[in-house]
């Protein structure tokens, strides 16, 4: 990455400790090297950028956007009133190929309302899906939709598997990825309807379709791409994040209860540090979002310096391997599969 | 418990370890006082008791059932069919009074067909439902449907709703139970129209009702009975599971990753040992089953002998409780309050 390329532009303005810690991850990540174009009121970012000591040497510009989409707007009607909120002109600069790509710890909701204003829909797509990278066991596995889908047809989700095989493989660079569909075991009778017609179309797809997979297998690696309704997928995914939550406080407890065991627990607190960072939901740094014409990635509204680094990191790999271009000719065939997977 | 009781019957021949471990589970039941009546064909059972040195003077009868029901079989078909199988044995037992109630680790979708058949559903009740009760940081919180239904009604989970208050009143002693649909977010706005027509029914229920719940609101304790449909359920238990093995594996491996976190983790390990048993699902036991006339449980099919001892004990607690006296009347209204909430 050299600071030729085109910035990633990032929404100054999107999370619960915005404008600080997003100037602050944008800075982090330009000191590595990725360019960024911070989106936002001149004079606040700018103050934020001051404050912070950030060297006129990095690749750091400011464009200004007069208004904020809060986290209680409607995205919809936001989006149309504040004309010019941040998040809308992030993706105005990557329409017209200023940004190579834009990130938003904001509204999810707007986020992914504006990005299909703005960008639109490859030819094809039905619904975009955000798309989540777990921390498994090994791999990058993928689940996709995350929460903007909530009521799914069957096409929706064969659409989901297409798009995320081609993510998985062009900007994760897995050689031929697995897909499977979550549902509530493993065997062709389980799910629901939509899960078994949408599994019986992704089969006959030409991709290394693995049909249903479970919940636990969310984690282990064994599968690449796990495809799920926007509603389960958020139940899914907050669920491992409590989960591990939990099982944390447990461990605390369990450490703390004996001296020998505080003892033992301080000698390995390296190691479980190293754990949590794995655990770590910044570590991911955001959401890309699949099915729009361009690079966006949601970030979590408690996101952190961390958490917006490495989401810009993330969002300049993904635009330099132009997935996009794929993804129209990956959804094509997905209302003819599901045809042929009726008919049988 | 005294063994004056009525005994609980097991199914002596089902899950991945029967007849050996269901057999050494109703042994160690037995020796803490709780009668059990073991099902299955006698000689076999009478073989693994003599080989196990149970003394005679155990509260421990053994029923003989000829037949036994795999897991693969159709449920229920196999109900059907196998007339004199041990599920169906232990429900006849149930329902003539010479068991207080049942726990099998067999085929769960026969164990409920088997329920349905041989008790039938207290008046009005929809669909009987699988209960989890989760491993909270406090509290006992239970989940239901677990997975015997898939494709739900709003009328179904408010029932849902209405049977896991019941159940958490009189068989946890939970004074007055907050209730929650699982959902994909807070705000009312949130959700599917599955969750949105049950939500406001239960809100005009004059119970406890907390409105929606997230995925990682599962294990804190903050809710005492967590509705949702059995296709959710059963990804939502199943990504816990999984999540709580995976940070397990992670903290394993970062343990042993240096000498000096070896140590640590060498004297940390009775306090680790100790957290693993709290996240323990064998430590559960089993799911009761809600929703029919009597006392069911559903051991997990790699119930070992603790799991079942556990699922044994509970079942005689239930018995004593006669909840199930209360079920018809807790459902009654649940059709009132969704014409109610769909007026206003």
């Amino acid at each position: 990455m050299t600071s030729h390329s085109a910035p990633v532009a990032v929404d100054a303005m999107g999370g619960d400790h915005a404008p600080g810690a997003i100037v602050q991850g944008a800075i982090d990540a330009a000191r590595k090297g990725h360019p960024v174009v911070l989106v936002g009121p001149e004079a606040v970012v700018r103050d934020e950028l001051a404050r912070r000591h950030a060297a006129r040497s990095l690749p750091i510009e400011v464009h200004h956007a007069t208004e904020v989409i809060d986290f209680d707007d409607h995205p919809g009607q936001a989006m149309r009133r504040k004309k010019d909120n941040s998040i809308r002109v992030c993706f105005d600069l990557v329409a017209e190929g200023t940004a190579c790509g834009m990130v938003s710890a904001g509204n999810s909701g707007a986020v992914m309302a504006g990005a299909i204003m703005v960008l639109g829909r490859p030819a094809g797509v039905e619904r975009p899906a955000i798309v989540t990278v777990l921390p498994g066991l090994k791999g990058q596995p993928l689940m996709l939709d995350m929460g903007a889908n909530v009521d799914c047809k069957p096409i929706h989700l064969v659409q989901f598997g297409l798009m995320g095989e081609v993510y998985s493989r062009r900007v994760l660079g897995v050689a031929r990825p697995s897909v499977a569909v979550l549902s509530n075991g493993e065997e062709e009778s389980k799910g629901t309807e939509l899960t078994r017609a949408a599994s019986a179309a992704l089969k006959r797809a030409g991709i290394d379709f693995r049909g249903y997979c479970e919940g636990r297998d969310l984690l282990t690696g064994e599968f690449d791409v796990i495809v799920t309704d926007g509603f389960t997928g958020n139940v899914a995914l907050k669920t491992m994040e409590g989960t591990a939550k939990v099982v944390g406080e447990h461990l605390k407890r369990a450490i703390r209860s004996t001296l020998v065991s505080t003892v033992g627990g301080l000698l390995a607190r390296k190691a479980l540090e190293g754990m949590k960072k794995k655990m770590d939901w910044r570590e991911v740094g955001g959401a890309p979002l699949l099915g729009v014409n361009g690079v966006g990635f949601i970030s979590h509204g408690r996101s952190d310096a961390l958490a917006i680094e490495n989401a810009v990191r993330r969002a300049h790999q993904a635009a330099k391997t132009h997935f996009v271009d794929d993804i129209a000719a990956a959804v094509a065939p997905a209302e003819a599969l599901l045809a042929r997977a009726q008919e049988s």
